[in-house]
C-alpha cells in the first residue's frame, strides 16, 4: 500500500512543491491568525535566521514528565504479561500495580524521553528548559531535582491535583532490548495553562514529545505551545515517539506536522506508520514532500537526515557493549538538537546524536553518565 | 587506655568466666522475668540447638527502612558540606533538603542496613522476614516492593503519620567509598507495637541493626524483640551498624549485648568504639569475655569469626573492581548468618559472607545484583 497521506493546504496557502520537496521556509503566523487563520501573514523565515535570533534557551522541551522504574526480567516475563518486546504501553493505576509486584527489584531513576533529551542538550553544553507535569510527592521531587541537577530549567506547571507522578515501568530483557509500560499520572494533565509562554518564546527551538499525544489537552497545549514558538520565529520540533503512537493519532500528527513541525524526529517504524506506507523508502518520500528537515534513526545502523534535497547518512558511533536500550533515541536527539543551536553541519549534528545515543545505550538509564560535552571536544 | 567496660551479671545470674571467655551458651528467660527480672528462669541452651529449632523463617532481620539515593561526587563534595568521608550522619529535613539540592543526579534503590542483609539472606535461598518502618508513600512503596520482589517477607508496622519514608543521601565518591547522610523519617518512629511478634518467635535468628537505637522506643523494641526471641529459644543478633553511633550510645550497646546478644557483627573501629580500647586486639580480648560468638569485619582483609576458644580468620574474596562499598557489611552478615543456619561451619559461613560481600562491592547499589546461591552452589 502506498501512502495515503497527502500534504495538506497550510492555514490557506497553497505550499509550492518542489522537486524532490519543499524548500526549509516556513510561514510566521502571529496572534491575528488565530482569531481568522485565513488572513494571517505568512511570513517565509529559513532554518539559519530562526536558530540565529537571540534566544535565552538553546532547546525547550515538553512531554511526559516520569521517572523511570527499571528492572530486569528474562524474556519469559514478556510472554507471561502479554508485552510485545520494544514496545511502550499506556497501562491504567491497576496494571502498574500487578506489574510492579510481578517485577523483581527496581531502581528509579528520571526518565521521560523529552527530559531525557534535555539532559543531553545540558550535558553537550547548551541550555535547555522543560515543561512538565509532576505532582507534589517523592517522585516529583526526584524528577525536578535530577532536571535541575544537570542545568535544566524546570516549568513544572501548577500543582493542581491529587494525581501522583507518572512513572514509566521498564523491562529490560537480556538482549538490552527495553520493554516500557507506562502510567502517566500526573504527566497526562499537562494543559495550555501549564505551558511557559515566555520560555518557550526564548527557545531557539521547541522540542515535543510526540508520546503526549494521547490526551486531547496535550495536544491542544501543543497546538499553544508551537503557535507561540512560531510566533517568536522559532524552530518547531516533534518527535514521533512510538508507532503506536502515531497509529493511535495519525490525522492529528499529520495536521501537527503539517501546520506547524520544521524538524521531525523518527525512527523506520514511526515513519511507516504515520505515512501508512509499507517500505521505509516510500515513507522517506514522504517526509521529504512533508516536512523541511527530518533525523531519523535507524537503530543500530545509524540515522538519516532529510531535507528536500539532500539524504544524509549518519553512521552510529560504536559502543564495546550495549546494556541497555533506554533513552538511544532521546539522547539522538539531543545531539542533533545541540548540533542544530550550535550552528554545525547537519552531518555533524547527526554524528553528535550518534555520539549522545553511544553513550546511552553503554549503561543502564535512559541519560548521560558523562558530561557529553567531553565527547565532542 | 584499656578497656574501661567488664560484663555485667546477667539478670542477675553471675556469668561463669572461662579462661578467654565464656562457653556459646544462652540464658532462656522467661515471659515471668518481665515482672520479676531477679525470678527468671536461667536456661542454658547452645548455639545448636537454638539453630535447630523448627522455624518459619532463617532470619528475622529489625532496622531503619531506607531508600537510598545514590548520587556520585567528586571529593570536593565532601570538603565543600563539611562531610567525612566513609562516615554515617544523622540529618534533618533542612539539612536533607540542602544536600540533595547540591547533589547531581542520582539514582534511587531500597536500602538500610539490615533490610539489604534480610535480601542477602533471601537471595542466598534462606527464608527471610523484615520489620521496618515506612510511610504510604511512593519511597515507601518501593521499599517494600523490592523486598517482596526478592522473596522477603515484609512487616512495615502501621502507618500511623505522616513523616516521610526514610532515605539515606549516598555520596559516593571516585574512590568507591559511600559517605552517608540519613534522614530517618518513618522509619525511626518503629516502636513496640510495629513488632511482629510472630516473626520473631518463628525466626532461627533475630539480627537487629544498630543504627536503630538512635531513637528511646527503638531502644525498647530492641529489647522487646530480643526477649521474644529468646523466649521461643532463638539466637539474637545485632550489629553495631557505626562507630559513632556506638559512641552516642556506648552504655546501652554494652548492656543490650551483655543481657540478649548471642551473636555480634561489627568492624574494627566500632569494636575499638564499644570497648573503649586503644588497639583492635585490645577489643577483641574485651569482645571474646563478653559475647559467645562475633563476626567481625576488617575490611580489604576480610573478617575474623570469634568465640572463647577460637579466632577464625576469613579471607576477602577478591573483586576485579571495587565500585561501590555501600552494603558491604550488611551482604558478609548475610552471608554469615545464611551459613549458620544451614549448618555449615563457621569458617565457611565466614566464606559465605565474603563472597557475598564480595558481590555487592562490585557494583552500583546496596543489594545483591546476582542470586547468591549461584555463588556457593
Amino acid at each position: 500500500m502506498i501512502a495515503a497521506h497527502r500534504p495538506r493546504p497550510r492555514h490557506g496557502t497553497s505550499v509550492p512543491e518542489l522537486a524532490g520537496g519543499r524548500s526549509p521556509q516556513r510561514y510566521e503566523v502571529t496572534r491575528d491568525s488565530e482569531s481568522d487563520p485565513v488572513a494571517c501573514r505568512a511570513v517565509t523565515v529559513g532554518r539559519d535566521e530562526m536558530l540565529a535570533r537571540h534566544a535565552r534557551f538553546d532547546v525547550v522541551g515538553i512531554g511526559n514528565a516520569l521517572v523511570d522504574v527499571i528492572a530486569h526480567a528474562p524474556d519469559s516475563f514478556l510472554t507471561d504479561h502479554a508485552l510485545v518486546k520494544g514496545w511502550m504501553d499506556l497501562i491504567d493505576t491497576e496494571r502498574a500495580v500487578h506489574l510492579y509486584q510481578a517485577l523483581g527489584s527496581a531502581v528509579e531513576m528520571s526518565g521521560g524521553s523529552a527530559a531525557n533529551t534535555m539532559c543531553g542538550v545540558a550535558s553537550f553544553g547548551g541550555a535547555a528548559a522543560y515543561i512538565g507535569k509532576v505532582s507534589a510527592d517523592d517522585l516529583g521531587n526526584v524528577f525536578g531535582h535530577d532536571l535541575l541537577a544537570v542545568g535544566v530549567q524546570f516549568r513544572p506547571g501548577a500543582f493542581d491535583n491529587d494525581v501522583p507522578t507518572g512513572r514509566c515501568i521498564i523491562v529490560v530483557t537480556p538482549d538490552a532490548e527495553r520493554t516500557m509500560n507506562t502510567y502517566l499520572g500526573a504527566s497526562s494533565l499537562l494543559c495550555v495553562d501549564d505551558i511557559d509562554v515566555g520560555a518557550v518564546a526564548h527557545g531557539r527551538v521547541l522540542y515535543m514529545e510526540g508520546y503526549l499525544y494521547d490526551r486531547a489537552e496535550a495536544k491542544q497545549a501543543f497546538r499553544h505551545a508551537a503557535r507561540v514558538a512560531h510566533e517568536a520565529g522559532r524552530m518547531v520540533s516533534l518527535t514521533l515517539s512510538d508507532s503506536f503512537c502515531v497509529d493511535r493519532h495519525r490525522d492529528d500528527f499529520l495536521s501537527l506536522v503539517d501546520d506547524e513541525v520544521d524538524l521531525l524526529f523518527g525512527n523506520e517504524s514511526e515513519l511507516m506508520a504515520l505515512y501508512q506506507t509499507e517500505t521505509f523508502e516510500a515513507s522517506i518520500v514522504e517526509l521529504r514532500r512533508h516536512c523541511p528537515l527530518a533525523a531519523v534513526t535507524i537503530g543500530a545502523k545509524g540515522s538519516i537526515v532529510v531535507t528536500s534535497d539532500e539524504l544524509i547518512e549518519i553512521p552510529a558511533v560504536p559502543v564495546r557493549r550495549v546494556v541497555d536500550t533506554t533513552g538511544a533515541g532521546d539522547l539522538y536527539a539531543s545531539g542533533f538538537l545541540y548540533g542544530l543551536t550550535t550552528g554545525v553541519s547537519l552531518a555533524e549534528a547527526g554524528h553528535f546524536g550518534s555520539i549522545a545515543a553511544a553513550e546511552v545505550i553503554s549503561h543502564v538509564g535512559p541519560r548521560p553518565l558523562v558530561e557529553l560535552r567531553t565527547l565532542v571536544e
